[in-house]
């Protein structure tokens, strides 16, 4: 039996499926307190069966390279409860036998998306989600990238739109990518939440204005083939075209073997691509 | 016989050495015309010997992935005569035996500095140069980072330092990065180069903060364990500390695990990261 574990900020979901990415059964729940969380997808899984394989997709920080003392575990956070707390322990624990393949959710989306969503096929390929944060997951070469610790896209910064004085709404960093970008950035700018703005809203250009300037950053650093942008503020219809407008402004002809026609697309995988991609984690050989 | 070619935009390195990167002798020459320039290259190493393998490391933009099209190739650029000029052709029809690898200027160099360098060891390491441009080569997880091009770290945007209204002299986009903070955008926007800029002058603050915010780019994206600055506009004395201290003001806590003390520094092989970096290229199982 093939397993994954989408684990996220607010929502988690367990499912059994294929190494291909397909679905079998998949279940949703709250992201509680931590043993809870673990313990509620492990019953789950017992019911179904012994995996083999697991792969997990988590929020972070979070450990994701094996063989480092962090390896396994939520970092510090400020998510009541998490810092330190040991993703692996609970599923060896449960499962012995049991595979485990670790990453960030964004990078099981982006590797969901890369191997059977709108980028299959491609080996460099960012994908990027907008919600509550602004998150980026990362695939280069054919791997997903990790680093010293893993992408924190959204805390970089990013010139001011013009005319833009909001002042963002990160706790950390007040106007970086995230703080001036995110579902409670618009909330907070515009008064209400991202999904009641209508399409010819004002906010809309501003947005794409931010993750143009943002995606232009991966560009220059990662060289991506395409760029996926999902999460729930991105669902506005003509929001990849706004993005690809200005990004196509910005760029000004610079980058000719890298960005095409289309190049910042939505995920076709939709919400299951993380999970999906935590179920192709466990035949990757990462 | 071990060679390695660094082949700059206005200088050209040549040299025999060891796989391990050491220097047995070396010759630096004008950049000229292509076919020239290669030439020049190829006779020095031939008055020496036959070589096993070369390692290269090129100007861009480059096509560095191997079985692309582009593989080898310059691609379009400003620089007279070069655009589509393969540089493997001249060599593996010097050299039909001869192992080739070829990179970035900028790769070979954080190569070297990531082997036997100030980050020898490491497996996450940026090296950035400052002068004519600004490039970044990218080593993620042990291996040097392509993508559908390669880096043009110079070209994103970041934010303006308080109070600058330099338009820049990038001549696609004006105020990116390398706009605001080349060794020609030092030149003219303070009406001397910058080698003749005293060290308490306001420039090398300004300098600094344009670094931190690209360098925050990079560790939000790629998240190195150590960022190496290099090239000739980084030369002022208290330069790098600078850096890390702008750095660590504007990353406000939120990366502890990747930003440590003395994270950004200067290259422990000066002049001489790109060729041991193209000698060492040969060793690598790229």
């Amino acid at each position: 039996m093939i397993a994954g574990i989408e684990l996220g900020g607010t929502k988690t979901v367990v499912a059994i499926g294929t190494a291909k990415g397909a679905i079998l059964e998949q279940c949703r729940f709250p992201t509680e307190a931590p043993a809870e969380t673990l313990a509620y997808a492990v019953d789950w899984l017992r019911e179904r069966g012994t995996p083999a394989s697991i792969g997990i997709g988590a929020f972070g920080p979070v450990g994701i390279v094996p063989g480092r003392e962090n390896y396994g575990s939520i970092l510090e956070t400020t998510k009541a409860g998490w810092s330190r707390f040991s993703l692996i322990e609970p599923l060896s624990t449960a499962f012995p036998q049991c595979k485990l393949v670790l990453e960030t959710d964004v990078n099981a989306a982006a590797f969901g998306e890369a191997k059977i969503g709108v980028a299959a096929g491609l080996d460099d390929v960012a994908y990027i989600t907008i919600g509550t944060g602004i998150g980026a997951g990362i695939l280069s070469g054919g791997r997903l990238t990790h680093g010293a610790l893993h992408s924190e896209f959204g805390h970089l910064k990013v010139p001011r739109a013009p005319g833009d004085d909001f002042a963002g709404v990160c706790p950390f960093h007040q106007d970086c990518l995230e703080g001036l970008a995110s579902g409670p950035a618009m909330a907070a700018r515009w008064g209400r939440p991202a999904h009641e703005l209508p399409n010819d809203h004002p906010a809309w250009e501003m947005e794409a204005w931010y993750l143009a300037h943002g995606i232009l950053c991966l560009v220059a650093i990662v060289s991506p083939s395409r760029v996926i942008v999902g999460g729930g503020v991105s669902q506005a219809a003509g929001f990849h075209d706004r993005i690809n407008q200005i990004l196509g402004k910005i760029a000004a002809g610079y980058f000719p073997p890298v960005l095409v026609p289309h190049y910042v697309v939505p995920p076709a995988l939709g919400q299951d691509a993380g999970i999906s991609g935590a179920l192709l984690l466990t035949a990757a050989g990462l």
